[in-house]
């Protein structure tokens, strides 16, 4: 494809530049849903504006799958909600402070598969664990002592940042004060999970991802091929049919003239966008990252545990918002509707807004003054 | 996952059983879309019924990527439309002669990538040519004078049966007397080329699968594991959310416990059953047959070398039924009402039929009965 080898893992490693982020260690080891008890764990986490004397103007905001802490930068380095987040934007930072951690399981600062493991300082590779989406919200809880935030004002979230939004509202409620899930769901449905089945099994195929032990691999030796192809899957889920027809159709790519039709590895010009997400991935994500990841949301049920759904969701009662996108074939309009009806159904107060949108799941990041618009109300009730 | 290990090709070869297959050999080469020529041609395929004293009275039914000849047959060894196809059924072969033969490229007794080269005996593998939509219909045309059919009654076809279906009836409108095309499409959209190109990518990751040139694998070292991935792909897209949903939701596999579920490789019961259907088809299918029929399906476009979409639709004045499933998110019911419309708007006698059946694109392998009943009007007009 032209381009420069990707690394053997994108993932931020220990000595990396730090950017933005800050680094916190949670100090006591953290006991997981599988048992496994993870020590040395380290969040990464950025922040935006001013905590107040009473830390009540607090937001936290909760990241995608592929995301990371970096919600909002500079213009030569833009955050994914970079037009959302800032002085005198939706989540003001004039008036809130705002903070964004990478997910435990990450690997943009946070512990993850690419971290030293504390025993022998190699990366822990295959030896790192299952984590659940309770786990990442319970290492979240230590940062938020440590930033001395005994209630959140807004906790919120889109896609596995949804998730982890209902997660943090069912397991602390005393400590969110609003919930904002964005196309997300109570429980992964199994076309979900089917479609990440499927992406665990590309990497699963790579030669060079080697049972998850390749971070010694020399540059574009890493299991990228694998990498890319999982994210092709996901990306065509994350638009839309009608937007790949309105942008590609069936062009070919790369200039090509009509007898090139027929080979074999010729590309479309939708093959081709699929080529560059996935390119742009592996320079910037850990493939092991990526296969824990993808489990916790297939694992996400808010019931586990709970006596079911039900259970689980009375235990919301602050201001609740919930954004479908009707374009979105990933996470549903109707998984956010009913979540929205289970709450006036409880008698929590509740918004539904949905996004009109022809991006499909990730016009959450890119219809971003509708997203805006539709969170107003709820950070200033 | 407990099996034995598939064949390195699930392919037909000669010196394998004939089944109910009859060969029919083309005789002089056949000319290909993409300016390379296939000497040697065959055809497998087969029939129900007699063709009566004019020959009025044949129906050619044609099948979609991973289907074959073997449209109906026995208690035992039934076909793909088994309910549809037989004495008393929809297409009623006490009235029909009733004819489906194996694609070019494909598998099943046709000339395809597993077929031997006239040049040296060996497998084709890599120096398959591409094959288009248009070359399958040039060749079922040989079998057609073969058969001694001037005019086809009605060809019907569904998903790639529909591709063929529809060339047949622009290609050729003279020998088509009526013509239904069931959750197909006049040409591929940007998503289902994008969809079919994740699955390609996978097969080209498998390092079994060797460039192509992997027919002399021992059993269980072909490339099982890139078509498996391939067809997990695709088996998503032939279904839908809410099947899924009804029928594993987030269940475990494989007789599980609640601790088994922080295993990376732990199965879904969603999973397994994409897995049983890649296990099937590794058993049954070749994978360079599968990457050379996909690559036809992306490529589809009646429009193509005739001055555009219309005026290759204009071709079509013979009865026509077109028939889309509400649930189908791979070739959208949308693509069959516009298909429809055309027709209507050009003064084309056309009916549009929508099944009522929540299973996805395969609805019209599933639902037979109302498959039959959209039939018959056709049938019997």
């Amino acid at each position: 494809m032209g381009l420069t080898p990707p690394p053997a893992t994108g993932a931020w490693r220990p000595g990396d530049p730090l950017g933005d982020r800050q680094l916190f260690d949670l100090g006591r080891p953290l006991a997981l849903d599988s048992g496994a008890t993870l020590s040395g764990v380290v969040l990464a986490y950025e922040t935006w504006g001013s905590l107040n004397s009473d830390a009540s103007n607090a937001i936290l905001i909760n990241h995608a799958w592929t995301g990371d802490s970096h919600a909002a930068g500079s213009t030569s380095d833009p955050g994914w909600w970079q037009g959302l987040v800032g002085p005198g934007r939706a989540i003001d930072t004039d008036q809130f402070y705002v903070v964004c951690s990478n997910v435990l399981g990450g690997c943009q600062g946070s512990t993850g598969p690419a971290s030293p493991h504390p025993d022998d300082g190699l990366p822990y590779g295959s030896r790192f664990p299952i984590v659940s989406i309770r786990d990442m919200v319970r290492a979240q809880l230590r940062l938020t002592d440590h930033l001395g935030i005994q209630r959140w004002h807004s906790v919120i979230g889109g896609s596995m940042g949804g998730m982890q939004s209902l997660e943090w509202a069912i397991t602390y409620p005393d400590r969110v004060g609003r919930l904002a899930a964005i196309a997300s769901c109570a429980q992964s449905s199994a076309q979900q999970i089917a479609l990440g089945s499927v992406g665990r099994r590309a990497i699963r195929m790579d030669p060079a991802w080697r049972g998850g032990d390749y971070y010694d691999a020399a540059p574009g030796e890493g299991p990228w091929n694998g990498l890319t192809v999982a994210r092709m899957i996901a990306q065509i889920t994350f638009r839309n049919d009608n937007v790949f027809t309105d942008r590609f159709g069936c062009d070919m790519a790369d200039g090509t003239t009509a007898s090139d039709h027929w080979e074999l590895w010729q590309r479309f010009e939708v093959e081709r966008y699929l080529d560059y997400h996935g390119d742009k991935l592996v320079r910037r994500f850990d493939a092991n990252s990526y296969l824990i990841l993808g489990k916790a949301m297939e694992l996400h049920d808010i019931g586990r545990g709970r006596n079911g759904l039900a259970n689980a969701l009375g235990r919301i009662s602050m201001p609740s918002l919930f954004v479908g996108i009707w374009s979105d074939i990933l996470y549903p309009a109707y998984q956010q509707r009913q979540l929205h009806e289970a709450m006036l159904a409880q008698g929590t107060p509740s918004r539904y807004v949905e996004l009109d949108s022809p991006h499909g799941h990730d016009a959450f990041l890119i219809d971003l003054d509708q997203m805006g618009e539709a969170l107003k109300p709820l950070l200033n009730c």
